[in-house]
């Protein structure tokens, strides 16, 4: 019996990828067996195709971070799930396939108000946020929080949690049209350029900052006293529906150093979270793993924008790298 | 009607400074009047005589940021103290003299278990600790802290107010003997040089770091994921009983530019804190006054080093100028 599954053997082009079919092996202790439904296809996953994602393993591999699907079998001591259980699970690499075997902490019950479908499109961009708000923020109730990219994966659920929590929440956006797409979400919704029109949006206590750059420090500026901002990447290497090396270089080089000296006179701090690396740790990705239980007590959407078939991975990557998508790109086994 | 006050008419010596007399006005509407018993004495004191700090006042100005004393007089509309009543403020400046007048949020009763002599020692340090530990840290049970400066006056509380949240907390200290000091507040002490030798010691959720130069990216290694450092000050620019202007520059000099990008990798974040600062803010002075309850509730207890009579406030500087304290210094009016 096989199983399928996409590889990066070389670097290249979205259509360089390898399909291919191995063996199934029965999980081990504590490991649990899924078939596959869809796999979550991410941004990284293009990097890491191209070459330059530092953290990728040694080609050849198979990418791909979260997976919905059925449980197949279970290793000895497995009593969190059972066979024929409608789950989702991240992954450390290896989620681009028709079967994954992996252990059983990092796999959780689909929440009741998911379908297969939205499942595989919460574990990284609702990871994200809660790393991001949670664990380096730790946002309470009554915080003024910012949110730069509130229309992207992250920034909706972010929106959505830091509601729940009682804290008040501004969500930016380049679009004017997607305004009120953000204030549905419970936010106050203004445009990048309005925003920075304005200096009155300030005094805040946490700003999510996503397209780093230049970005940072005008963004700073608007921190009250003792707040935090959380750096997420650097989105404005990407522009015009398409990444361009330059720009992204461009990215890092106006990414500034921070001064601590100037530190004690903003009284503020600074967070840097990637949250893919931060999974890498099995402490860090059981812990993230059980937190999905708040994607129902929360009733948290995600918003998927378009599904593949898995075979046509290449035209998954092409849509993401060409920024077409506006939700979750899912590859369907 | 004349109450004394020390001023600083002229930058130089710890003898430079001028008592003299001022007429005593009435409080006004919101006002509290306090006798002071007695004043604080902090190292900003001594450096903003000596000319360099930023946040000072024109001359001349009456320096000092925290008294005790006895209620007497209110003005118009204040019913949270009344005459007679302790109490312990904190004052943006001003606090070097026999009567201040303040508004009444900045007042807070006397705490049970102080003294006016304990009470004076408590505003900055206290408030210090707070800020660092609650409003920017946002300490949670279950952290694992690191006190860099678990003998010092703020450290010696932060170390109290971690324990009561629940944390685990190591304290360091460069003097093996005051090892059973901090053990005695109920964290694990090491020496400076036995934590820097041991890289176990490292998955830190909060390390307050106070001597700051290369000491910051040395301890930041042993933060753990989404860990935070706080950064207090610049310690490391005084050694060996004086403060050494060279040694300030070398330390200012070493004391890190954190790469955004780099912070990436970490995942970590990091905050400065100048709490003299966060007190010119009246909503932060009222809330962090408010905050004094948990002087009683956590029965938190400063320690007092040397109490010198008001007049020789030159002395306490020059005491304190020479780092011959290990407690608070207090003038007695």
């Amino acid at each position: 019996m096989t199983h399928h599954e996409i590889a990066i053997e070389k670097f290249g082009t979205a259509q360089c990828m390898t399909y291919r079919d191995r063996a199934v092996m029965p999980p081990g202790a504590g490991e649990v067996a899924i078939d596959v439904k869809y796999s979550g296809v991410n941004f990284a996953d293009v990097q890491m195709r191209l070459g330059f994602y530092p953290d990728a393993p040694k080609k050849p591999f198979v990418p791909g971070y979260e997976v919905s699907g059925v449980v197949a079998d279970v290793g000895a001591g497995v009593t969190s799930v059972k066979r024929g259980d409608s789950v989702v699970a991240g992954t450390y690499f290896g989620g681009y396939a028709s079967r994954v075997t992996i252990p059983a902490t990092q796999v959780f019950p689909l929440p009741k108000n998911a379908t297969l479908e939205s499942g595989a499109a919460m574990p990284v961009n609702y990871f994200t946020a809660q790393l991001a708000l949670h664990d380096m923020a730790r946002i309470r109730a009554g915080d003024k929080v910012l949110i730069e990219c509130a229309t992207g994966g992250v920034g909706t659920l972010a929106i959505q949690m830091a509601r729940h929590t009682g804290a008040e929440v501004v969500g930016l956006t380049t679009s004017p049209h997607k305004k009120a797409f953000i204030e549905g979400l419970g936010a106050k919704a203004y445009t990048l350029d309005e925003f920075y029109a304005d200096p009155a949006l300030a005094g805040f206590d946490l700003i999510v900052n996503s397209s780093g750059g230049a970005h940072i420090q005008r963004q700073r500026k608007r921190l009250g006293l003792t707040g935090r901002m959380v750096c997420l990447g650097m989105s404005s290497g990407v522009k015009d529906g398409r990444r361009n090396f330059a720009r992204i270089a461009v990215a890092a080089l106006r990414t500034p150093r921070i001064s601590v000296l100037k530190l004690f006179d903003a009284n503020t701090g600074i967070y840097a979270l990637n949250a893919l690396h931060v999974l890498r740790d099995p402490v860090w990705m059981e812990r993230m793993t059980r937190s999905l239980v708040a994607i129902d007590k929360l009733d948290l959407r995600p918003h998927v924008g378009k599904v593949f078939a898995a075979k046509d991975a290449g035209d998954a990557h092409a849509f993401l790298e060409t920024k077409q998508a506006t939700g979750k790109v899912l590859l369907a086994w």
